[in-house]
């Protein structure tokens, strides 16, 4: 929502309501985990479209943008390897925007380690750079969007919590044609 | 529609509708599988034109402009056989814009393996990151648009669902001379 | 059409005219097939001519604007045979505009192979290009401008319609001096 | 007609002349044919000037605007001669703007083979690519200005029509001091 | 007369005029032949002055406007010759705007052959190509002010007209201090 | 919030609360401590999390803006095992802006040092340096967002403040589905 | 005169007096000969200064402006004597600009053969090449500025012209302190 | 506070209160003093984080920014020791700006001696640099934010002033959750 | 006077003013001579300073305005003498620019020969060029600003005229403290 | 004060008060001395922080602005002593704006001789050539900000002028907590 | 002066008075002279200091802007001596421009001749470069601001004319704290 004349300011009680919101922590059913990098402790994440849909949730379809500054390539190694296996790592700038003219700017990482193809590598350190960047982004905007992962005693408690059955009644319906 | 000027807010009934809409997830008849790269599991995925067309249904065929921001060949290697044939990977980063200016970017890939003609893989692998970049950057606006193929919990699902029989009723007409 | 002051919104009416005309799916006489690339399935496909004509019937000749982003040549191989045969690729970036400033951008691939002439063979790959680009690029706006020859079950189909006999009342005159 | 301020809307009167005018075909009194390249099959063309004096009867001569976005050389190569021989290849991107901001952009090729004259052959490949330019340009205004020319039923009958005899009458007089 | 502000608008009455004195041929007081090149068939063209005086009439001193885009040298060659001479191709590329905004660009070309001094065969070169590129851009307004001469029928009509004896009464005054 | 019509002012009111706020320092639960590099004395810091959430609720979520000015690798150094391992250095200068345009700028360093991959060190020294521009950066505001953080008799005192027991009333509540 | 607000237009008054004195050919006191190149023909041609005060004259001091787009020196040859001489080509592109915006560019060339000193050579060949670009634009607005002097049966008749004795009377005074 | 519209002026009143604080000199509360380089006379300086709490105090947290104009290292010197030692030098250039406009721009240096990492010197150096800017800035406002620490005499008297103690009740408070 | 709103035009009464003072020849106390280059003919000029003097009497003060354009050293050449000895030469290109917009550009040549120092050598040819550029500008505007001095009728007549005895009254008075 | 709305023009009392002060010239407690450079003559200036000051108190603490147009190192001599020391050159253009947008530029220039570390002498040198640039460009401004000091009069006269003792009650206060 | 809305014209009677001031000519006690270089004819010049305060009496403090455009070092020569010597030639471009917009440029030379330091003869060429483009540029507002020292005339009168006694009391007052 860059150029001027295109901002619609929030009103004093949207701005409460977001407020309120976006100070709430991820609930369980955002929450997954796996193995840290190295044998490391076990990282707590939220995933990508999961934090999209909160976004799109909380501050509507039409309330942010995102946009991509920077996507780079910072290395491909071929391995010593018969056919040559590749690792790649990219990172990437990503700058989401709301509404109001408000943004973040914030950096994700995207790496493929010994894959067989080159493009394949590339794929998926790209795609995931994006995505990595979209949610330390967005987590600028408070607990709700990811803020609360970086939370170590909270990540300890939401590990323990146990996830309520899904009711297939709150999950958006199927759109048909 | 980046100008100022041209842009035209949406009413607060269409964003409601919209909302609504952009929430539902895709239905049986969007989705596509196909076998993942090195035996990996089944992807699941929507063919671009589906998408296309949900947006054109969705957002009207003036509610949304595209772009491509980024179109890079990151390798053509000819392989050592005779005569030579050629993998290329292509990366595309695209720009989706509503009427109102909301936008957002993301990146997609295409790939050519082990083609007969350099100019049969530049040509596949081009095409395919602009649609991949397309349908990676719809998605961010919601389900409808592709985010809930991300949710495995989702994929797993609409697999098992039985697709009805098409009626050609619904099917839109031919356009004629 | 992109200055600001240039564009002229839709009214309601007509955007209502124009969406249902876009739904509608490309009658049989739009249709051409050709061999694929090393005996692949048969391609189908609508000459570029007539995807033109249609945009000039549907949005009016003053409705769209093209123009061209991007034409580069990705490689001219001079093959090892006396006199040296040529082998070019290009590729095309093209975006097609409204009257109310929508707009999309997709990308085109253009290809000779084995020419005589080095002019020739760059001549038809560029041109090739170009008019692919437009042809992609215009589908983005609906099933009628070509996205419909991407659904599979659409181009089966459409090849087992007889073509009704064209009359010549309907062909437009000519225009003599 | 670039700059804001210069736009004049065509009434929609104008629009409704304009478009029926542009969907006539050219009548054999534009059409010209010439061998095609090795051997292959005739190609039906229409000269440059006509189209010229026929985009200034549709539109006015104050109704387009044509601009050179890019010239440039692909090749120059000396054959292995005694003087030297030249061929040459360029290609052209022009775009054409009505009066009322519309627009269009396409590629044109020229070629000069096996000239005497390196400057000879660049004159000569440098204003065929700027005609052909334009001329792929102004057809996609509608058939008038050349679409119809790459319908091959089309160029199929006008070969068979006679041309009806050149009335002097008709033609523009001659301008005297 | 690019800027905003310095547009005037042509009158429906003045385009009128204008329309139909720029669809007159060139009498043939305006015609000059020379022999084509490598011995081929006779040129019939308009001098450059010529052009330019018609310009001036028909528009007026201040109705069109003409601009360099591009001058460039494309080749300087020394003959193996002593002393050396020189052979030089240089081509422009011109813009001419009328009154009201409308414009056309055209490439011209230039050469010297064989020239005793490098400063002479680039003055030639380079003064020649803009020339030849102010008429080329010129025709586009209509025949009077070139087009007819791409006409083939045309040319060969007007050799055979005899020219009327100048009266020296109308041709200019001179100018005295 | 950079583009001219975005700004609004804050009232005398909110910057008097404002400022009264910022001057405070942080209490004993924003304060963590680590060694000091080459068992220098010990580090007292906030953590990043820890400074977003109290910019967004002295600021409000949309009451300041983060973007990255400059974000680059230093050095990348591959040591001289087997396999070997990597320690990256990089900096970045974020800009922290206010609602009313207020800002400031400053500079983060972060570093990976002997690391098994190299995307990993590059993935933690570039999300690290821009965690670390952040909080120098917001630390002008003043004593709240970290500058107090920088006074040697403050860190010495704070150290020795009992944590209250947290009461998990006033943490923000989970968000579900 | 570019700037927009500078703009001053002719009233139609001012437009046909102008109009009428720039279609008059030079009367003969403002030609000069030399001997052509290479012992070529004569050139009829107008000395710089002559040119100057007739634009004066004609639009007012105020009337026309005049700058420099382009000023390169082609080539600078040091021929192989003692001490060396040079010889030196330059060419300019000039732009002229009326008091309503209209303008005109061209191209000149100045040269310097077999010079004693760099210097002398490069002053002489660039103050030519202004010069001479300056006539050649300035010769676009009619005739009398020069244009007439590129018609050769004019320059054949001028010469025949006796030139009437200077009268000191109309010549312009001296200024004294 | 860069764009316009961004502005807002200072009352007279305010100016008077400002001027005058400004005029006062440090209170020997900010000083701190260190050793000279190389036994060097010693160095009377004021902490950064006091400065910055200063220019806070004075001018309001929302009345004064900062941005970095440059950010450069200087030399980055590998000591001949194993295993290296690393020496590094950065210069910063910072300008700080007043709400009304206001602004300076000074150069700081940052510096870090034989250390073991090579990450590590940067850091130091770097962050070092852009602290001694913002200083070296803020002091050309006044004596109040530093210029009176460039006075001798002043740095002689206010060693010897001795420091009250330091009253806890006008510390400002701790902020807690 | 370059930015719109700076313009401020010449009433119909002044331009006529200053026409006809500019149409006047520089009287005989304007004008110096000097020898011509390798024993060339005399050269006639007028001194800088003089030029620059009747510059500001003609147009005031205030009325005229002077930039450069480029200032270029041509070449530096050591001569190979014992110690060296230099010679420059650089060209300038000027502006002038009057107080309602109008201007001209025109080029001067500095040279300085054989000279012992360097910067000497640089200090002459640089001053110079600016010198020369500024008088060749100025006389674009009439006869009176040196546009007479190509006058060659003129230079012959005005070295015969002698000079009145300079009356001191006349003379500007000096400046005193 | 560059963006225009951000000029706040003096009154004319202001002016003519301004004008006197500037007028005046350093009286004896601004005034320093050092010995000039290899043996010359005393060179008499002022220290930077006092005419620092003096801008304040003249145009106030928002009166004045000042920017580094340009800080270049000139050169850094590593000398051949073990361990090396180091000779740094550095210049420094700055810029100093008034409220009402007048505005001065000069260069200043800082040296390190024979130092230590290279980090000491790029500080040093970097320093001293802001801190001179901003001395010389005030000095355009008057006497009162240094222009006196180039009069040599005026820095004989000086030297012999007693300070008077300074009271202490005309120093600034200091400023406390 | 540059930004539109910050030009403050002149009135007629400022004009007037200005215009009579900058006619007269320097006084005796702005004149200094100086033996030629080379042992040439003595220089007569004013000192920059005077050339300044002239400036600042005439157009008052913030009547007169000046900047530096280009300020370059031509060469450094360092000679061949023990230890080395040190010559260096800067030029530099400063422009001037007054309260109306009124501007000139011109440039300025520097130089330090065998020279011990290199610091120190780049210093003193790049500061004396300044000051002489300075006097240059100002020369150009007429005979007060220097042009009359161009004029040999009154350089020969000027050395005659005895220096009245300086009244101590016309001469500005000393500024005390």
């Amino acid at each position: 929502m860059p150029p001027a004349g295109e901002i619609s300011q929030f009103t004093a009680e949207q701005i409460a309501t977001l407020q309120a919101k976006l100070e709430k922590r991820l609930g369980p059913e955002y929450i997954s985990t796996r193995p840290g990098p190295g044998g490391g402790p076990t990282i707590t994440y939220a995933e990508g479209w999961k934090i999209i849909n909160l976004a799109n949730e909380v501050f509507g379809f039409n309330g942010w943008c995102s946009s991509i500054t920077n996507l780079t390539i910072d290395f491909i190694d071929a391995h010593d390897t018969t056919p040559p296996r590749y690792s790649v790592g990219t990172h990437c700038i990503t700058r989401v925007t709301l509404r109001d003219g408000t943004y973040h700017e914030d950096v994700g990482y995207g790496t493929a380690e010994n894959q067989k193809g080159k493009a394949t590598a590339l794929d998926k350190a790209k795609k995931e750079a994006v995505t990595d960047a979209l949610k330390r982004t967005l987590r600028s905007f408070g607990n709700l969007l990811g803020n609360c992962l970086y939370d170590k005693q909270y990540t300890e408690q939401i590990k323990n919590i146990k996830l309520p059955p899904v009711s297939s009644a709150v999950a958006p319906d199927y759109y048909l044609f």
